[in-house]
C-alpha cells in the first residue's frame, strides 16, 4: 500500500468541489501524492470561460437548505483551494476522456489546473494501492 | 492489501450509474475483482420492469444543468456498461438486504445482473483489504 | 494497511445519513475502528435542536422519486443506527473545523455523539492506511 489519495470528482457544485479541494490540499500538505479524475459535472465546472460563476450547492440537505439558505456560494473558494493544493504538493488532475466526449468539451477549453485528459485505466493505475474517494 | 474494487452504489441517476459502471468495467478489464452493493435508489434502478426507463440526472450541478440541459439521458448506456463489466472479469452484484426491506422490493424482481441479496457484513468482508467507493 | 473504516460525511439527507450509519455500525460490529468527519450538511444534521426533524431524501433518483415517493422519511432511523454503532465498537465522530466556520455553527450545539472538532489533517491521519468513503 502507498499513501496516495485519489478522487473521482463527479459533482460540480461549489460545496462538493470545496470539500474535494480541502481534502486534496490536506493530503498534498502532508506530502501525499494526489490524483484527481474529473467526470461529468466537475469537468463542466473546470471550463475556463465559466469557472468563475456561482456553481451553486448540492441538494444534499432539504432541511438545512430550507432553514439556512447559504448566501454567496459564489464566494466558496474551491478553485483557490485547488490552486493551493497544487502549490503545496504533488497533484495531478486528469479530465476523463469519456466524459469529455459525452459532454462535447475540448480539453483545451479547461482551466490550466487540468494537466491532461485520460481514461479510467490511467486513473485506476495512478490510484493503485492508495485510498480512493468518489465525490 | 488486495486489488479488489468495491462500490456501495446508492444513487439511481443515469449519470452516476454510468460513472459506477465505467469504473467497474475498467477495474474488471484490469483483472481486478469487483464487488457492488446496491442500496436505496440504485436498487430501485435495477428493477427489471423499469430498468429501461430514463433514470435522469443527479442534481450535482445547477450551473451546468442550466447552461446545457443534457438531452437523451435515457441513452446513457449504464446498463450495457455493467453487462460488459461482467463479461470482462469477475464482478459480483449484491442487493442490500436492508434496502430491499425499506423499499419493499423482492430480490427476484431485479435484473439478472444482480447475483444475490446480502447484508452490510457480507459486503464489507468481500471488500476487505481493497479500495471502496460510495457512489 | 489497517482495517479502519473512515467516512467523510458531507450529506445531510436521511437516506444518506442512514447508509453511512449502517456501514459504520457494520464495521464497528466487526471490530473495525470507525472514523467519521462531519462536513457541511451532515454537520447541520447533527445540530441538537434540529436533529429529530425530517431530513428528507437525496435527489439521487428522479425516476424512483416519481414512482414511489417514500413516506415517513422522518422515521428512517439514522440517528439510532449511529448510536448503536458507538455501542457496538470504536467510533470517533469529528466535526470539521472548516465547515463549522463556514456554517457558523458552534461545536457545543451538536449532538453528544460528536466527540470533538478537528481539521482535515487530523481526520486524514486517523484514516491513514484504512478504507475511506465520501458520502
Amino acid at each position: 500500500m502507498n499513501d496516495s489519495l485519489s478522487i473521482v470528482l463527479f459533482s460540480g457544485t461549489a460545496d462538493k468541489l470545496h470539500a474535494a479541494a480541502t481534502l486534496a490540499a490536506g493530503a498534498a500538505a502532508m506530502g501525499r501524492p494526489v490524483n484527481i479524475l474529473l467526470q461529468y459535472w466537475a469537468l463542466d465546472a473546470f471550463r475556463s470561460e465559466r469557472i468563475e460563476i456561482d456553481h451553486g450547492l448540492a441538494y444534499d440537505s432539504m432541511a438545512a437548505y430550507a432553514s439556512r439558505p447559504v448566501k454567496g456560494t459564489a464566494a466558496i473558494p474551491w478553485l483557490e483551494t485547488f490552486r493551493m493544493a497544487k502549490e503545496l504538493g504533488e497533484m495531478q488532475i486528469l479530465a476523463c476522456a469519456g466524459s469529455l466526449e459525452v459532454l462535447g468539451i475540448d480539453v483545451t477549453t479547461l482551466d490550466p489546473l487540468v494537466d491532461a485528459s485520460g481514461g479510467i485505466a490511467t486513473f485506476l493505475l495512478a490510484a493503485e494501492g492508495g485510498q480512493v474517494l468518489f465525490i
